[in-house]
């Protein structure tokens, strides 16, 4: 439609309708989204092969179930993050096929052809209180469209079980490693590993783990390089750094 | 030589020199980096395309310039951070090619072949203040082989100036973002870019900034997705990051 | 009353029923509001056509009943904030034309003539999840007798959504920007807004948000000129600071 | 001189030298800026009657002198921050009628007529060591086009020095509160008055001060209605959104 | 006893039944808290006129009334602070004539003689969140034996209310003050005052006021001199600091 | 049975059915652990002499009896921390000989012979308050195979209580420490004995003991020489770090 | 001159020269400070017997001299804190008998009548590093007219060497603790001691000493009663306190 | 002595010189230390064949030369440090045969016989810029009577350059693990050792190490067992620990 006023102003000039120091004015003060802007966002969003995404946390089951029906008409796929299975019961009666993982907390409601699978990725993580994180992250980098592997329970103490692992290591494109407590594994895989590394630090520990602020300060301190880091607990946002890594691989292919 | 060893252990053992049980124990009384573990690190090194760094802060100039020598005769690049003119002075006595850029302090001695340009980083700052950390980010970046652009002072206070620069954002295969005080262009760019982004908090403010807190803290809460963080002040570890990712496209290419 | 003792000494003086050095003791020794302290301040309360505010939370719905009551045969509006519905019910039965703002959390009873209108205030926030906080500085805003509007989840990644109100922007007196997270909103409108802006960090977001202390670092690090900060969560108060410029308006118009 | 594009676009048109998909597509494409948005940030910056602002902390004398330098040719006045006297020597042989404020820290060039007298601006601080940060506030303030007032040395362990002031605190539109310590001071001036509190905390202090921390907690969580924060030492950033406030004056009276 | 022993042994050593070597050997190693220092710090506890006192906060219903059962043959009073309702149900079982303050969260049982009246003690607080905490403290002085009054909702935004107990404070010989928030009435009524002042943060606050740090770091900062503080909630360890002030009274009263 | 494997490769090679190449390429990419790594490992599990840990906190009843149930045909001792009275029961289920620590939160299961008696540790904590944390390490250092006293409630605000027990004090070989509020008993204890310290902070206290970070602190600032502290309320890990300590009394016995 | 005034206002509302009405209005609007406020003032720094205080750290040594040199004519000592020997040159100029404390960093000039011995002050400190501070508090609490003495270095790790004090103790009327690192001497003297206690953390000590935040918490939460604490190293503060304390005896000799 | 005034005593009780009573009563005070405490002090000092130790920094090198002169007829070695050179050259003119250990920052001054050599310590550290701790640490263990080795520059970047270290950590009966940044090595050693681990953060780092809180976090936080922790760049602490546990040894074999 801001496609069909701009042709009819053009047409005006065209047609000697309207000055051109009128139309000047008006191109002028169009809202800036009208010139294509949120066309190009449009485009991102589609090119990136995003799913819709919902924060589930904090909100009632009403509301989640309400929202994921205002999307029912998407061809999108939709993935709902930190949900409780009472709000996965409120979802499965508008979505019938809707997908539950309990120990990620994800909903998931597959729409359109499956992606092309981009990359490999690789999800670490240091404890098995970690998991939820981790299993956020695995349900999010493969719904985006990656070949999504794991490994767990390999922190730092035991070297060898890690040690064990560099198959795997080396099968990856990107790696994300998971960890609460002390958070060394990031640094330990960063130095075995030469792919980019996207560390989550998680609030798993107590103490003086301070809710994950041990486990994030160590990750960003980490003597390997090729790491970075993201929020604590945030699987979601440590899949999508892997998946924006991912992607660039398409588009060297195309 | 390693292979040297353990192939004369089994022509020994083939020709009865050596008993198997000698054999065995010696085998699992071999350090493990002879079992090809250094080689892979040796290669993985080689395959990075890394120069030598040396971290120059808090060493003596005598000291840089000891450590400068000591790798004189190797033939990769090497490559000097946080280093004073002083200590310049005193490597480009060793090596009368050796490059200095004061704003990244940074010492460039090149050696080899040019490494192939793996890919596109684009560097962006918010203030001319963050312009050390983002011109380390800057060298570290060209000489581990990509091609680098910058674009600095776009804060996200004077929001057009950056909706100038989407030809250069669409450019890029990854951005490393630079920023002090409240740290807010990586969100803003991460909404802009599809790319991955590499947010680089800085020292620079003052008062409740707490030396970097304040941009890590927001770097951290992006709530653009595709963002990841360094350290405060980490130049170079931002371009690392980014180099990882750009050399993934080499592998997928070969 | 005081002013009729204060005649009365006056006049004891006048008739010589008081010497002077007695008068003079007196006087030394009257207790300060006597002297029309309580009367400025009085006056002031009344200048400020501030409604009676009472912060709900951590009470009882008991206590907030009886609160309420003991203003009943006021003249004044009152103002519950951060109430449940069930204080809402109890306060219902005292005044049964007591409002109540599920999202903001806010009990309001209308009193006396509606206050003069005295600016334009425009509340924007960057997620829904702030919502709350929000809606608290709306209602509070209105009931202080202003022209509120509001513009929700213009977050600063997706800055096309943002750009798009300039209109609204140039409309307001003072703009209240609700933001956690990385509270970068306030510096992009402070880039683009030349009105004074009164930032409100949230407790919204989770990990290194540390309940809104990230939000909080960032607002007061804004890059932007004309912004400053007031605490954690505190819609009423960016409501009361912003009603304080609004009835400057007021102010030079008499 | 995009006018002059976009003109000669729209004439094209016209004279059907180029066909309206082709136009549209271009007009889809032209960098924002052109649309008449850096216009608008002019008129805005123009409007504000700012002057031009230098932090020169952290930069060379050389480096202060070369940016005045570069802003020579303007009409806007001049205002440099945080400036030592040796940089006051160096922008004096460019601008020989430059002002040094030794306590502020500020270099001042005046150019242009003097901007209007907007609004009055009254700046208290607790003690003598909050000098330098209530100067910067007043030199700031004052070259924006504001009646500025001070009145220093009125800490509230001596509340009646403050209680004195009543008639100053009447006077002022807007009232800057700087304080280092505890910072108490903003309290008890928002108590006593009713006009829009900006408050700066300072660095002053030792101890578990921690460098302003102190004070800018007590700010924020102020019991007084009508107080809002900028950062620690800010001086001018309080100056910046009092002058924002006062600018609607001017506003309203136009 | 242990004098017994101690004689004993002299006499043992007198009448020669006990070498002088061996009693040097006996002399060495006997207890410390044998030779008297356990007197001592009976002596202690009893001229202090203080009451046993049990936290009862985490403890069981159940816990806390062994606990003053145990007691229970006892000459000296007790005092039990955060009790709950339900505690003091099951210690009214024990004690009949036990006393609850619900507001102060404190259970007393008075025995023995009234303690003599050593000294007044004001407990003024900010607003009326912080009564709790300055109940605990009124109760604790008052049953160590001290004349306490309370004067509350004093804080400073209100300045004048302040003043109007001059009267009080000239009364008192120590002042507990009770404040959350920004905690800045520990300064004025440091300004106000010449008696020593014992402060209180409360937790009481949101947001920036991270449950009393706040307070605490403004207190610790008053520019007012006879200013000391305690923990945080700490209203009993208040009372304890202020009675350990009026004994003083009593020692030079004898 | 990784032996057989390498003594089958060096037969065959020995014998011709292999070629010299294909065993070194087989010999370099064997795992790790076949190396004899894991069996190093494994023999340091046993010769810890430590039972199976499980961390049963954040885990369901039914989690924790799965987790005791795979557990079952050991022949380790077992021991669970951290568990409810809940788990206990699910627990006996399993295991009817199964012991359950109310204080310490600990099940225990016995397995195989009663380990050597290692050493003595003795357990002091400052207040009751501290016995959670304190029993847990007591539980945890006798399954280890330790002799284990205790001496509650020896808090240095009476310091003869701590002064009787130098008789135990000398008896021990490791102290652990378990302290909350201030912390000070690691210091002190630290002043009277000579043997290694093991500092356990806990988060008893309120206000600013900041969930212990204050005793944290305090402990790893201590003046005594020999003190080292290990995480808030992690009786356990003061336990392991005993038992590491007196395992070398073993060793040297051997 | 106030009095002045009032009478003249009484004499001529008795002569009717002034009407009740207008007599009434001015002393409404009488400044607060002309009723005697600042007489009250005024007597309480005599009262107290404070000298005047200058706190020098941060001024220039010609600032410290002018300041000295505008109280010359004063009757009044005069106590310098944080005074280098510069300072002190300087100032000897123009008091030839001021005295300079090396140690305490203080310069005291002695003027009117010795004030008179109002109480034992003691101070003791843990450590030869934190005798600075401790020296401040002696001079200061010396100057305000007490006897004080001193024992340093009793810190807990030795505490035999502070069970010899017992005497010393019993001294005092008020206790002056000065202690950095983990602070615990507050807490051991205040379990021996039955008199109030002011606590002084000190900066003394590196890495987790945080600049004095371990001791600070500590003795914040010391399970001592009657301890109280001022600022990190401010040793005027706890003289100051102290000094408040031993005012009382005074009050109560009179 | 002491045991002589205590022979007269008893000879006088049993002369009949002094009545029972009176020796009762001398008894009673006799300062707690002549009764043997500091005796047994003594021989503890003794018994741990612990040197003198000066704490260096912080003094004058004056200071310091008084210092070791005062202790010049002992017979006890002397270790000082955080020396500088200069305070060495002073030392060096009153014991000649002084040594100076440039890395570690200490003065060794050896006297009486070579302490029994008690056990192995290894001391590992991560990098480079750990080495001024790591050697204080290794300098403390040798002169306190004991083995010592090191292997530096092991960070878990490089895990194989640990892996080959296994050899040297069997050795060892405690390991001090020197690590800055995150800190990881200390969980890494700890997986592969069964030793007590003795872990030291250092203060190396920039950014978000702020100042070795990252790296002691992280140390906190390790999740392998048999690990705890000394104050940040305290090599001498965790050396006076080792040797803490080391002397056990000596006392088994006794």
């Amino acid at each position: 439609m801001v496609k069909n006023e701009l042709r009819q102003l053009l047409e005006d000039v065209k047609n000697n309708r309207v000055e051109i120091s009128d139309a000047l004015n008006k191109l002028k003060h169009l809202p800036y989204e009208d010139l294509g802007f949120a066309v190009v966002d449009h485009h991102r969003a589609l090119r990136k092969g995003f799913p819709e995404v919902i924060f589930c946390q904090g909100k009632t089951v009403e509301q989640v179930a309400q929202i994921f029906n205002k999307l029912c008409q998407g061809t999108r796929s939709i993935l709902g993050t930190r949900a409780s299975r009472e709000a996965y019961g409120a979802v499965k009666e508008i979505y019938p096929d809707a997908e539950y993982h309990e120990l990620a907390g994800t909903i998931v409601v597959r729409r359109g052809e499956e992606p092309p699978q981009k990359g490999n990725i690789l999800i670490m993580s240091a404890g098995t209180a970690d998991l939820p994180v981790a299993e956020e992250a695995f349900v999010t980098a493969e719904i985006m469209g990656n070949h999504v592997k794991s490994c767990y329970d390999v922190g730092v103490a035991g070297i060898h079980r890690l040690l064990d692992k560099l198959e795997l290591i080396r099968w990856a494109h990107v790696i994300i490693v998971v960890a609460g407590m002390e958070g060394a594994l990031a640094s330990v895989v960063g130095g075995l590993a030469d792919q980019p590394i996207v560390a989550v630090p998680t609030s798993v520990g107590y103490g003086a783990s301070f809710n994950g602020l041990s486990a994030l300060l160590c990750m960003l301190n980490s003597c390997a390089s090729g790491v970075s880091v993201v929020n604590i607990d945030n699987g979601f946002g440590a899949a999508a750094m892997a998946n924006a890594i991912t992607r660039l691989l398409e588009r060297t292919e195309a």
